[in-house]
């Protein structure tokens, strides 16, 4: 079975409403390219500065996550909507990715569950809980290729969230993202190839892209990597949308040639979802 | 604190005794280099083919064991003997890496525990189960220089291993190894990078050299990587002898300035040894 789709690395404009804007153009470019799912990056409407993060949230269902939802339905497509600045009812402040079908529905929402408080000598520094809340839920959600996982840039640091989404059945797992001028170099492409090696899935990673300007530095270079660690595909760092085609058939070849998921010794170790 | 490492990635001869008299004229090289820490490749004494290993198996304390205890103490170095054929009282074989301090008592064993059953089509086929049993423990030891792991080329595979090691205190994980053709330019580097980074530690992977008229033929390119998932060092496929220092330092350091260990969610989680 195989999936279209467009990966759009777009610039963050400090305008919120203008982000929307230039995804309808976006989307409008590719309409007639049989997409089957469009990834945005992280926080794709919003600076990624920390005091942004509440002055730009919205609720669930508020304006943005409409217009996302209108958009999906528009065009048909699946659309893992990068991650916004969510805020709830008490006012904390999330990192959220959603996630439509081609009806316009939610069928996923996860909040960023690790939060990146880094502090590297000579290097980034960063707070992302100065102002937001981690969420507690790791998200797997089905679609008509089957079960996708979504987590969101520092969450794929960390093996066990995706060791656990493909536990549950994930084949594909979604990462908005925006590594930076520090890690993306060292790390960006290190991790995608790893965790599809060791999970035997593809790795979608999506970046906003780099602005020289920002508080923040994007690395860009978003990208797709198959379930034997191949770069399918790799951008650069300026705006742009890449169109991959996945083949999900590779995902169970490659599982049953090299058993690394079967192989599993649970009777040494347990990783289990509290 | 710093480790200085010699990695002897040497050819594998057919006659047993051989590879211990080739090892010791090796250990005699580089005697006057202070070496703390000697590290030899997988089954480095017996021809990587299953047939082999209940043919090549000694006790442990066998006439091997003896002699590689007593190489340790010659030289004063800390000897992780690659891995060698073992067979228990009940005649069952492992595939067993001992570990040695500079007075030669045995201070870490390791059985093999994720045997190699692969089949990739149009690449390697290989059956280790069909002679070998699987040992049950994960494997971690005290040294001068702390804590350290070891496990066995396909156990590296699976991240599972590695994290516990490392949240039982490991800083540097020893791996004696035989990638082959078809998974070594595709997985080798990339799995010794990802482990690191992901653990913030040293990772030492220590191969045999290339043979291309063994049945199996290996990948060598022996490295190591450092915490930061940087290629410090990696040989070629010829034998050869690689001497790196490791600065135990910068594990610290690391781990201080890129959470990945302290910012787990160990409330929505949990990785355990059974």
């Amino acid at each position: 079975m195989k999936v279209k789709i467009a990966q759009i690395q777009a610039h963050v404009y400090e305008e919120k409403g203008e982000n929307l804007k230039e995804l309808e153009r976006n989307l409008e470019r590719i309409k007639d390219e049989k997409i089957d799912l469009v990834t945005l990056g992280e926080m794709f409407n919003c600076p990624y500065q920390t005091p942004c993060f509440p002055v730009y949230a919205e609720a669930e269902r508020g304006e943005t996550w409409q217009k996302l939802s209108a958009l999906a339905k528009k065009y048909q497509i699946y659309l893992s909507a990068g991650s916004v600045p969510e805020k709830d009812e008490e006012g904390h402040v999330y990192n959220t990715a959603y996630v439509f079908d081609r009806q316009g529905r939610q069928i996923a929402k996860h909040r960023k569950v690790h939060l990146f408080d880094i502090a590297v000598k000579g290097g980034q520094c960063y707070q992302e809980s100065a102002t937001l809340t981690a969420g507690d839920q790791i998200t797997v959600f089905d679609t008509e290729f089957g079960k996708m996982g979504i987590c969101i840039c520092f969450d794929c640091r960390f093996p066990e969230i995706v060791r656990l989404m493909t536990l549950q059945g994930a084949k594909v797992i979604l990462v908005p993202a925006a590594f930076n001028m520090t890690t993306g170099p060292a790390h960006w492409e290190l991790m995608f190839r790893g965790r599809a090696v060791d999970n035997q899935c593809y790795m979608i990673g999506t970046s906003d892209a780099r602005d020289e300007q920002a508080g923040y530095i994007s690395w860009g270079h978003s990208l797709v990597v198959s379930p034997w660690g191949d770069v399918v595909a790799q951008m650069d760092e300026k705006p742009g949308i890449q169109v991959t085609e996945l083949d999900l058939d590779r995902v169970e070849a490659i599982r049953e040639q090299l058993p690394l998921l079967s192989a599993r010794r649970t009777d040494l170790y347990e990783l289990k979802e509290k």
